[in-house]
């Protein structure tokens, strides 16, 4: 299995829908909105624990791209700076360092409107 | 809806299948596994970001605590420290400062073994 | 005191050697080299903390370029990309979110061959 | 030089007075103040890039004492709680987790009342 068909044979990303793109080299990803993703049954905004699983996924996706294979996340960090309804989003991402021991990369998500709504930043184990 | 039953009523807390408890003060969640959660059809081990879910899930659970209502999350801190096979988590978090602006809880995930999964920093809006 | 004749009175950042520019609407900072700045006395290469401090006020100084006046860091993430040896640095910053609460900005260090050093990002509170 | 002479002989250790001690198995870091740490130079705190570095100190001292040697950081968070005056800190740290890449240790700063003014979380390469 290529490490494109791993990242879309993945089960957690196949239950959030995720669509894979590179455009011009950059990572691109599309989440559309389904139900299970809300966090609040009152307010129905789209649980943060699955926005920072789009950002490391699309920060992923952008180091599998030039390394050929996925890589195992150290840690990351993520900004939630919009609330999001019932809408998709699309995340993108680019490596900001690609060492031997370590990579890092920047990732964004956008809602319909194209307004950010978070970013992550990611660091992964390249060895 | 008092907010635990907003904790329980949560579609994607409900998905995730998380059971909550207070036990001496201290918030504890336990997540079962499932299928969904894997991230790699070929080597399971579970998406990094349902952990980052889990632990956000347990560091706003010890706020509202407190407070009596859950707090939208600003940003977050994870790191994961091993990987996490088909095995159910138990997270349990503690608030490191309660403010007027801003909340910080530190959450913890632990495997049945009870070993240390991952770590997260949470940082919430209490206005 | 405006806030540009504050940052420049600033005593560690006269300590530090800053020179504060907005090139172009980007917040740059520059920071000469000197000798206590230095981490190690045997491999000489600065010292984490004093890049951390160079990122911070670089981003803290774009939102002040926006808001007219600096604001206290809420949390900070700074990942060291490249040790720095007995070189100056020039940092530079953007606002990723100006709210009523709180503002995003990120940093970057580069040193004289550009090369990138160190990234940062940066919470403030804008009340 | 052994990892402690080492420490005590930094040049920027020295400049920020830094006095360091295992206290039962603890790293624990003194930091006098100094007036060339202030930030503001009309409202007497201290520099966030400041603490930052006594933070990221306390973790590589927690981490040195464990290895025998000091170790590169790789990235930090750090929370700051409570703005610090004229005073003197004391920051303690532990580590979390101590793997053959990477380690993982919390570093906290307390004032003179014993007042949590800051966390840290810091990441360090241990290869």
């Amino acid at each position: 299995m290529s490490w494109e068909e791993g990242f879309r044979a993945s089960p957690y990303h196949q239950f959030l829908g995720l669509e894979f793109a590179l455009v011009d080299g950059v990572a691109e990803l599309r989440m559309p909105f389904r139900e299970e993703l809300v966090s609040d049954a009152e307010i129905p905004y789209l649980h943060g624990g699955v926005i920072a699983a789009l950002l490391d996924t699309a920060a992923d996706y952008a180091v599998a791209a030039q390394l050929g294979h996925g890589v195992p996340t150290i840690d990351m960090r993520v900004d939630f700076l919009k609330a999001v309804g019932r809408e998709p989003l699309v995340a993108t991402a680019r490596v900001v360092k690609l060492g031997r021991s370590v990579a890092i990369a920047d990732a964004e998500a956008r809602n319909e409107q194209g307004e950010l709504v978070a970013v992550g930043r990611v660091l992964f184990s390249t060895r």
